[in-house]
């Protein structure tokens, strides 16, 4: 998030070079420089690139990089029929993020406190820290090399970490607790209220939200997504747990490690998130439910019951995935499914009327 | 939002004064002494708690708190079984207020205008305004006491009644008008452009949007939800309508008064939703469509028809509750029902086969 | 977005004037004055109005404006029965934006950069540009006329074009390109980090996000709306394309030109949208999908495999509309359905039994 900007190293490295440090074995020309790694379709000849999702394997055959990174089972098949260099690895994106660390190295914004920025004289700050103009920050700890970037702010009673990085617009509220390596996109928002009301007559009536937010280390956290402060007891999200954009956690959810909540995902307050859980795009969880260790919640379902460790459910209310997919193939022609009932009833109809008259016709 | 932050009073109190002072009676011993409310998993024996949700009441028998809060009715079956003391009374979630307000006392901030805010000369503000560092107040009415919290933003031609708080990073923009006690959430938006375009050959060309915003009295926005501004009158939200977090509400949209939008809703412009109406989180409600008074929408429903008032609905597109109850049963299992219906099919091949067979029988 | 406030003309215009300058027909007294545009619902007798949707046709008779915009199919209709004056015009959308272009006048900000902005020396500003108090701007590129409101965020090596407008709180990060006539709503996100992780063991480790992000001219983001950076190379949005509030796009997305992309929408990474698409409120499409030109996603659809151009889809997982709408009518009453189905096996039991029977009848 805003670390600083990875622009392109200026000379590059050899293909050789590069596949030895990244662990790979190169098929075709050591000598080829290339200076940046690009997608299969905007890559060229001083490009490196590779297959980001088997719906791009296709595109393989037609790019023009000087070179791909690639398992060693799809480079054994194919290596031969390309129109590009190999470099064959176990891993393919353990090495694209070596070989981004090395043509697209990260520079950071020097430490430091920007004169223009708010911070008020009982804040503690690490080693190291930056706080960029106009960011805000209250009576608060920053742990060492921790990056509270332009107008972002920090309230007083946060802790962060150390190695967090705030970026722009983010807004955290008193009670959040960052672990280390925590980072925030922009306009991310930690610790707003509670959605809790009770109520009264037609009205309803503010419960105040007196806990916190907690995020263990290494939690990111998409831009304008929002966990909000727990109503009774801390909000908490596991180490590792990595949140897209536009993302709602609810006042007083349990969020495990490495869950992973993909784009625009919802869990209403108090709910239970099992560690290695996956949710899908759009999807929801009712309020107080529980959803196992390593289970998979598909995109735009939702969760109205608890769902039980490992279990892959779909559809809204969500159920299990493999019949969610049976269903969903005949849901395409409900209508043609009632038509052939209805056709099926005026057979009976006929066979009925036919039987009717074998009992009525005299017995010889 | 941000009122300055809620910590447990020092001393805490006896669980005698305690029930007095929220209206209920105590089954345990008064002399015990509580100093904050926590959830039912997280509480101590220094802690009050309650049952937060239905889901939550199968905690209560292991909970460590010292005491809970309980309706007349759960105390009377459970309150022998506990492990903890019981306050008993009509309504837990009204105690629970009081029981909040004696624990966790609001400390807001002092009003004042910070030196680092930016307002404009000719901002009106009323008595004990607070406006934070680095807010931005043009030429707007502030009411009295009214907090704009760091790093929003009050546009020129804005009004904000008396006890509202805007927190940080909030936007505000020009014809926007809030009642009394109208409290939004952290980046919230307020008056952006609606969405409205008129065709131009391929090309679509804006519609200037011209119309305000505005929330009535006790109206509660989330984080990050936006509110657009009218394309030719005003958006209006009634008076105690509380809108959860990343909901939108798109331009002239009419929402009656006590109205629940749950997180990430979305209602197209347009939409006239009836007093207390309640829709659950990430359901929507499609363009210049009417909401009954009272009606209910269910979670991930999509309202694509007006629905009456009183109605509850669910589905998409959404239709009567009960129904859909009865059909998302059967569409888990779409695939067996088809099978079925083969079989059917079958069976009357065979029996149609048979009486042809039986009608060329001879008859003897 | 923001654009310095549209208040009403002093004078308004009488309805001869108005007619001619919007290029309609005026059926009523040209002497009439109207000082302001409203909708039928809240217009006055000083005021024009028009139908803002279909839905809004049966308020035409009750409106208690001075004039409505009507198309002349509508006009030749209805004129004679209506309480008021018409001008019937070819499009009414277009005379309307006449008609608001002369009654509400668009004030935009002075040009300038706010004394309390926060520039960097080496950012390069066009002609009148206007940079709003407690923006910052870093190295980057600012065409003219170009607006940076308050508390927006342009980072380092971003580019804007001329006569872009950034809103209040919106947040342009390192790669970020704008075209020219780009407008961003309030809180808007351009250029965060994409959602891209590798498994290692149980942790998902993060894959640097090297791309920027390119909106060509004439594009529109709504409030809160977040365009991620590229993984490997830019994200795209083309020429003309209008975003709406609170929708995702993901990394690398390749979205075409004149697209309409309703609120809360989510593409994921690397989907391709056609020129001309659209996409309802609430929909998805899923990572490396293609959605073909002119095709329409219908509202909370989910796009889980390639839809081809002109198609029209929805459900999740979408399928072509047509069989959606008859499906949707079956299954508001899939209980039904099996009920019967499970007549049809009792009948067929009943024919089968009697069938048995009539074998072993004696034959006589």
């Amino acid at each position: 998030v805003c670390a600083g900007g990875q622009g392109p190293a200026l000379s590059g490295l050899s293909l050789g070079e590069l596949a030895e440090r990244v662990g790979g074995r190169l098929i075709g020309d050591a000598q080829t420089h290339v200076v940046a790694v690009r997608s299969l379709d905007e890559a060229g000849p001083a490009h490196l690139s590779l297959i980001a999702h088997p719906r791009e394997a296709r595109r393989l055959r037609s790019t023009r990089a000087a070179a791909v990174l690639l398992d060693e089972g799809t480079a054994a098949d194919q290596a031969h029929e390309l129109p590009c260099a190999v470099i064959a690895c176990e891993k393919p994106y353990r090495a694209l993020r070596a070989a981004l660390g090395l043509l697209h190295p990260s520079v950071g914004p020097s430490s430091g406190v920007d004169p223009q920025a708010n911070v008020h004289p009982e804040a503690i700050l690490g080693a190291e820290v930056f706080v960029g103009p106009l960011a805000v920050v209250g009576r608060a700890l920053l742990g060492d090399r921790t990056q509270v970037h332009s107008l972002a702010f920090i309230d007083d009673d946060v802790e962060l970490g150390s190695d967090c990085v705030v970026a722009p617009g983010c807004v955290l509220l008193r009670g959040t607790r960052l672990g280390h390596r925590v980072a925030l996109n922009a306009g991310a928002i930690v610790g707003a209220e509670g959605f809790g009301y009770a109520p009264e007559g037609d009205a309803n009536v503010k419960v105040p939200q007196v806990g916190g937010v907690h995020l263990d280390d290494d939690v990111e956290l998409g831009a304008n997504a929002c966990v909000d402060r727990g109503a009774l007891s801390d909000t908490r999200v596991g180490r590792g747990t990595k949140i897209d954009n536009l993302v709602q956690v609810g006042h007083g959810a349990q969020v495990g490690a490495h869950v992973v909540l993909v784009g625009q995902v919802g869990l209403a307050g108090g709910a239970r998130i099992g560690d290695g859980a996956v949710f899908g795009g759009q999807s929801g969880c009712g309020p107080f439910l529980s959803v196992g260790e390593g289970a998979r919640v598909g995109a735009r379902a939702g969760v109205t019951r608890d769902v039980p460790k490992g279990a892959a459910v779909s559809g809204m209310p969500a159920y299990p995935h493999a019949d969610w997919l049976k269903s969903s193939i005949r849901a395409r022609d409900l209508d043609g499914l009632f038509r052939r009932l209805l056709a099926a009833e005026e057979r009976i109809c006929t066979l009925e009327a036919r039987l009717v008259a074998l009992d009525e016709e005299p017995h010889v």
